[in-house]
């Protein structure tokens, strides 16, 4: 089974494409739209979500992921990770690095077969789709194996105090897991100070709030709400967590 | 065969997360997206377009339907309904109850099943996505058999005159059903008023009119223009058909 | 396998039902979205941006394709094509002429099925789905042949210098094959004049520039902006290639 997470949106021919690729080698793959609207052009904030979402997956999913604003530079290498057991296949640029960090095993390969007509700007399609059809029927795509320290870990901390995703309903989702906070913590907004709630129905109509999300991560909302526009909060923006004074 | 309806949009992983867990049941389970822009937290008006769709579908395919406001509220009991052998998941809050009253055999069960990790607000992916492969697989989750009179059918017409759903294009949709009403019927909308046309392009540019949809439903559409703006019609307005005075 | 490549959008259960109605003849089918924002009751533009998707699709999968505006005209035929080995279903109004233009070897037939209930409005549930469904699985529906001068190929040439697409990044794609032009054409938009380059990377922020997109199309776009915007373009404007001046 292969699962697509990418920023390609659903217009367009492009995840459908992405598709046909993978079909052409295996024809039949299973594979699943687990999400195309990660955040554009941007591998950091979207390797946070991708980390949130696998714990929800079946353990033997192929995650097939692209989020790519270097395709076409030759310097951004092209990817296989296995990670507690599972692969990933996609661009070396930062995307897996979250699930590499929190991961008990870690193996990273550099891709080297090339199909005959790769093209410049869509390396989803024409590398990524084929070597995650290869991998998922057991085939042995080219790989050259590479040692952790060839991957570059920098500004990437296990869990991120930032805004890294909005969803349709104005959420907003940050890199900070659930896990890791206390309950009578306090998100610093400019002057606002946001609680923490277990669900919408325990504040107030238009009160904010933070609550930890079906993904596991702190997420701020408002009920009946947006909070996205409440506090004009946008990808990258920091999140500052307190513990409350007694 | 397990057939999605929610009002969960296409972005954000909502519905990449529904199917996984489906897979994670049942691999091989068949799942096809009916429709993921239902009225939003509005389970009344889907309810109605919900009973529309059925008839299009193949027989035996399963349906897990989820609009869900009352979500994470221990009032709302987890539900599957058969009804005219087909199968139905979802939340107990009326979302199934048109399709029922025009059933001829029909049966609830409330569902026991409960996973160990079970979220507040993603009853979809940790509840009602698990119940659905295991029916479509032929498992038998725990289920307590419960009387039709333990279900709310208050404020349930087998019809509704009032706007369901409005389209991409602007057409608008109703709950009234084409086969109840006749073609020298008229809807007024304040001082306007729509006669019956058998397709679009039988009226001028600009005009509108009434027709009978591709799922037998009452629908208001302007040719070439956008109905739901020309007269200023949203989900929840009611709809009044007359009798032409001869 | 079936490749859907609609104008429905992804709102609705227009999709849905259509891939239902699929399912409904065989349940085995293997069905992907290709696209389904194809320009909107445009099957001419429709046709070149088609064309240039199926080089990169398994050669067996069968295309339904459904833009029409015509739907419940009498006078539209339902097709059957096959070019170059792969059948193509849908409205006989030029949505496969490019393609049969361009082919080796092209069959045409009149689809004579017809379902006990055909809606005026949705065709594409209706007819062609279940059409496409049975030639996928081997069956032979009821079919007539038609010459090849029996489908009307005016004002349709093998490439169109118009915008026959807007992607969600803005970018602007055309009807003129990357192949049939040189690198040292410009493309003139009013006084302003657009020159090759390879890639976004290779112009600065906000530079306009034309290259050959990823599915072999003369593209307009401007690094990091919005082509479509910056150009004032929409679907159907001329685009004017000259040979630079040396």
């Amino acid at each position: 089974m292969i699962l697509l997470f990418t920023d390609y949106g659903w217009q367009a021919a492009y995840v459908g494409q992405l598709k046909a690729a993978i079909y052409h080698v295996s024809r039949s793959a299973a594979v699943v739209d687990l999400q195309h609207d990660a955040p554009v052009f941007n591998p950091r904030a979207s390797a946070y979500l991708l980390a949130s979402l696998i714990d929800f997956i079946p353990p033997d999913a192929l995650i097939l992921a692209v989020v790519d604003p270097g395709v076409g530079n030759s310097a951004r290498r092209p990817l296989v990770m296995k990670a507690d057991g599972r692969y990933y296949v996609g661009p070396d640029n930062g995307l897996f690095n979250v699930i590499a960090k929190r991961a008990e095993s870690v193996e990273f390969w550099r891709i080297d077969w090339q199909p005959p007509g790769l093209t410049k700007t869509f390396h989803g399609r024409d590398l990524f789709a084929p070597i995650a059809a290869m991998l998922d029927m057991g085939a042995q795509p080219e790989l050259t194996s590479l040692a952790a320290d060839e991957i570059d870990f920098a500004n990437c901390p296990v869990e991120l105090a930032e805004v890294i995703y909005i969803d349709n309903f104005g959420n907003v989702i940050t890199g900070l897991k659930g896990s890791s906070v206390s309950m009578d913590m306090r998100i610093h907004l400019g002057e606002r100070e946001l609680c923490f709630a277990e669900t919408f129905s325990a504040v107030g109509e238009d009160e904010g709030f933070w609550h930890i999300n079906a993904n596991g991560l702190v997420e701020i909302a408002v009920n009946q709400g947006t909070a996205a526009l409440a506090y004009n909060l946008k990808i990258g923006d920091p999140v500052y967590m307190y513990q409350s004074e007694v």
